[in-house]
């Protein structure tokens, strides 16, 4: 175990920049977890583990044995870094840091792709919380990839991991897509959630092929190139006097549907 | 048109505790709304303004002048105050205001409530965003009433309201219950999502009786003296690895279901 204490430690500062820059991320191929949940969910899903860092006077707290236990369980004994509380809270996503924190590539183990996937479309969505929740949405109802466009905020921001719950270790996700063309040349029905008059209600849709279901963000919709490229335009009846729902509502609504019908 | 322009201004100081504070908030039984979209939801719901708040500069703004045009249309003429930027800012509850508040009473026009209205009941949900939301979505899916535990955040606050895009409105909302008490006494099926192994698939369920949806807080789910109390537990089935769903998307999934049902 290292100890570091100091804020000019060239070591943290580099976590910092995990923690807090996107761009640091995209250089280092790299961000930071918090949390046993997290911990464990890049357990379960056999991503690799960087090193550890452990807040100074929580080595021997229940979390960070049984988080110490389950890495022993399975042989793997990455670096352990020991912070000054000031240091790992500034690291922490969180106002009450668990103790432990993980950095880990942004690869994990390959997963193969293939055309039958159900793929999660997003275009612009900005806040890494919403990002983060129709991840986890998506990876729930059995999506197996992830596009994103470049004005999407990052799927891998500590934010976005702690709202994605583990969503990120078992999607494939492409960040920056050209998502026209992608979706000029989807070989799956394309499914894009719309209130323009030309849009077919959900519960008409028949959800058990493989579909590519396009999200905007909660100001834009979905821009009206990608709405161009749709099989569908697709619309939620909605019995209630409102105008529209939550981008993350939306998305648990369709993805689900697709769920039921396949049951 | 009264100015406003010194931080000592009573006026000013009483409505930036409606504007921060929920103990204002219930002691003056009133709140602040930002932006054009809020107060077209007022106005459409026949909510009483207390008050309209203007940034200094932006008395002629397009924003402004159609929602002056709107209230004129309804014979309505508010008090209006116009602020100062700097204390405009301090009021609003975002990075970029559009120049517009108002005060509301927390009491609209009166809504008869009977026995088959569907109603969304939440236990200990602490995030304003989170629980603007599911109003939001209860609203959207037809519920009629909202039973929110004195655990909850304030369905009142600025950024509930925002969240919850008008659902405010449309709902009638009783806060601080005693849910125990309320369940115990139902006369409708309630239903609480559970992971338990006594719980039935969300599929499995008749959905076209009046009913009352039970969630809970996104760490601790419903409490138990709540589950015990529901007619049926209920899970949503989970293609994908995910231990969960946040709980804006579950109850989404749920209250849809019960949409597509009704159709």
């Amino acid at each position: 175990m290292k100890h570091i204490s100091s804020r000019d430690n060239a070591q943290f500062k580099r976590l910092k920049g995990l923690a807090e820059d996107a761009r640091s991320r995209r250089a280092e191929a790299a961000t930071l977890i918090d949390g046993e949940h997290l911990l464990e969910a890049a357990l379960e899903s056999d991503w690799p583990l960087s090193r550890l860092l452990l807040q100074e006077g929580m080595e021997n707290s229940p979390v960070v044995r049984s988080a110490l236990a389950a890495l022993g369980k399975r042989g793997l004994s990455p670096e352990v870094l020991v912070l000054a509380p000031a240091l790992f809270k500034a690291l922490s996503p969180v106002v009450t840091p668990t103790g432990i924190l993980a950095e880990i590539p942004l690869h994990g183990p390959r997963r193969e792709t293939d055309s039958t996937d159900d793929v999660l479309v997003l275009a612009g969505v900005q806040d890494a919380g919403n990002l983060g929740t129709l991840l986890r949405t998506a990876a729930a109802a059995g999506c197996r990839q992830a596009w994103l466009d470049r004005q999407c905020a990052q799927a891998w921001s500590p934010k976005a991991m702690r709202a994605g719950m583990g969503a990120q270790f078992r999607l494939v996700i492409e960040e920056g897509c050209d998502l026209v063309q992608r979706l000029a040349n989807c070989d799956r029905q394309v499914l894009a959630t719309s209130l323009a008059d030309d849009s077919v209600s959900l519960y008409a849709l028949d959800l058990r092929v493989p579909s590519v279901w396009v999200f905007g963000s909660e100001g834009q919709g979905v821009p009206t190139d990608l709405l161009a490229l749709a099989s569908r335009k697709v619309t939620i009846q909605m019995p209630g006097m409102i105008e529209s729902l939550n981008v993350g509502a939306a998305a648990a609504v369709c993805l689900f549907e697709q769920v039921r019908q396949r049951i």
